[in-house]
């Protein structure tokens, strides 16, 4: 039996709250136990790393947090009712106290098992559905205003990247090179999105690569992953210091990483399929001859977490919608030879796409 | 029925390995799957946020990573036997093919719901027994060279805090001192432990104050909470910029927090409990009027994440051994009205402690 799905007491600013719990109660789902920090923040805007946010599609929306937050919280969300979180020990019971009624309750699937078995336990009857992928679906398509707030994040880690290109010479250590890019997020903005990744030579074969005291040699390629976190989002992009006179097996490793880029890009708009554009790069790659050297996915969602929703992956049947940001990032890799990754942030529009990378040349 | 305890063919450096998978042996353990990266760290040294290590007693250990980071692997553990990760979607068979015979599982609480019920899927017969908290005391006694560099790491914050101390001033706000703090760490080091706390006035009272746009204003205090990231590992210390001329009521707190936090100080040594010393500073903060005003836990261990075990919480069991390392931060909130908290980072010796964080005055 459906329920009939109710409304949510929020503010305006959440949309997707209200359209998280109209899915939820569509499905039969009693109440939602969100804990997960992005997943409760882009629900009710309050950024705290403890806490359980319960969505009962017709009441209002609870928040538990601990004793750091409670405070914040009040301040941030005055429409929110916020409660002080219990003890880890008392979980069970905390829990079992919710809903006595609830029989489908809505988790999210990264929760730690610990926790998945103590909701097991506080609702022997109850059937527990993971909703963690609905959730992150609700993400993928930003506000306006986390689209702002991307776009600043992404022109300031283009802006840091001209100046690493002016003053990073081939004698500096990988390790240098990525302090100084951290200090510069750190001063500008609130540091940065995930570790920079500053690859010297064949360093780049490692597309993970942890920076470390390799020195930089005249004529050869650095590559850089680089993104800021500003304004409580992330950003993403790779870029490729090209030598004046590269040998011909980086040059064709390179050129053929820039089309397949350039390629994926002209064919992200809305109603592609994910799965299909990865296919377009692949193919690229593949056939230049490097199949099986571009090991990972084409790109993923960036938001307030580096890699969020959609997947750009190959088989991904993710729909694009107008308002979602994917990075396009293919790449190749010859272990102990080179490495060549170009990555863009793209934002899907309402006709095509809009590349927020203006960092040149990749 | 017992094992013989097996020994696991590893790298000297690694005792810890060696040591858990005796103790899983004695405990009839067929094999422990690991998949959180600080744990698999601590036992391999190989540091990246994918993968899984398998360790069965008496047989090489196995560590299964994708793609991006398998070279690293191979070069950092060559005894190890690296293989390539799975896709997500083909964990369960993975897994079920991993060992046909295991009885009885190693897990971690801390993995996700989706990957313990996958694991459920896999070995269905086999009984899933968590160590998360076998693996997180294994990593609570720090080796010689993990100690060393948290030391490294403190004394640097130490510095860091010194500056800070000469160059922010009334007039600067909350975000301003924070971006130059961590910018700091990031040239000298690899960034923040954790968000660095900066809290002016009254905003200390949330004791995991964000900070903002807030005005340091003369003659209001100001707290600091702030750890760099260096060399893999965390540091962590808490000081209060004191104005000239304090108001009783903050006089009187911040003599209380000091008290506590030297109390408690003066009972870490091998062999004490931790529910003892948080009770020894919490009866100071009580007794002088302060009863609820203290609402978390003494404090932590510290090593490759800013918060390890042992929890210095109420009614903790845990008994300190030499090679630990804690913090020590009592602290009093008065919501709208002032919050002090008093830091230090305290290694446990043979004899009783010493105190890492140099910087004064707390």
């Amino acid at each position: 039996m459906k329920k009939t799905p109710g409304k949510v007491p929020c503010n305006p600013f959440s949309q997707r709250l209200g359209g998280v719990a109209r899915r939820a109660a569509e499905k039969g789902i009693d109440a939602l136990i969100v804990f997960s920090q992005a997943n409760r923040r882009s629900l009710v805007d309050v950024d705290c790393d403890n806490g359980a946010l319960v969505v009962e599609p017709g009441r209002k929306t609870v928040f538990y947090t601990d004793f750091r937050y409670t405070t914040m919280a009040e301040r941030v969300a005055p429409w929110l009712d916020v409660r002080t979180m219990w003890k880890a020990k008392d979980e069970t019971k905390a829990l079992a106290r919710m809903g006595r009624r609830w029989k489908r309750i809505g988790y999210e699937g990264s929760v730690a098992a610990t926790r998945y078995l103590r909701m097991k336990e506080a609702f022997p009857d109850a059937e527990l559905v993971d909703v963690q992928r609905e959730l992150l679906l609700a993400r993928a398509v930003k506000t306006p205003r986390e689209i702002e707030a991307i776009r600043a994040a992404e022109a300031l880690t283009c802006g840091i990247w001209e100046e690493v290109r002016a003053w990073a010479r081939p004698g500096m250590t990988e390790k240098e090179i990525q302090r100084r890019v951290r200090a510069l997020m750190c001063e500008r903005a609130d540091g940065e999105a995930f570790d920079t990744i500053i690859c010297a030579g064949a360093n780049a074969a490692e597309c993970h690569h942890v920076p470390d005291g390799t020195v930089w040699k005249p004529g050869r390629p650095l590559l850089a992953d680089l993104g800021a976190k500003a304004g409580g989002v992330c950003s993403d992009m790779t870029r490729n210091i090209v030598p004046e006179k590269p040998d011909a097996r980086y040059r064709k490793a390179y050129a053929t990483v820039l089309e397949a880029n350039m390629a994926a890009i002209a064919a992200v708009k809305p109603g592609a399929v994910c799965g299909d554009i990865d296919a377009i790069a692949r193919s690229i790659i593949d056939k230049a001859g490097y199949a099986g050297a571009f090991g990972h996915s084409l790109g993923h969602g960036v938001g307030f977490e580096i890699h969020e929703s959609p997947n750009f992956a190959p088989k991904s049947g993710t729909v694009l919608e107008p308002g979602m940001l994917v990075t396009v990032e293919p790449g190749i890799y010859l272990p102990g030879k080179l490495g060549v990754r170009i990555e863009d942030l793209v934002l899907v529009t309402e006709t095509g796409c809009e590349v927020l990378s203006a960092a040149s040349p990749k």
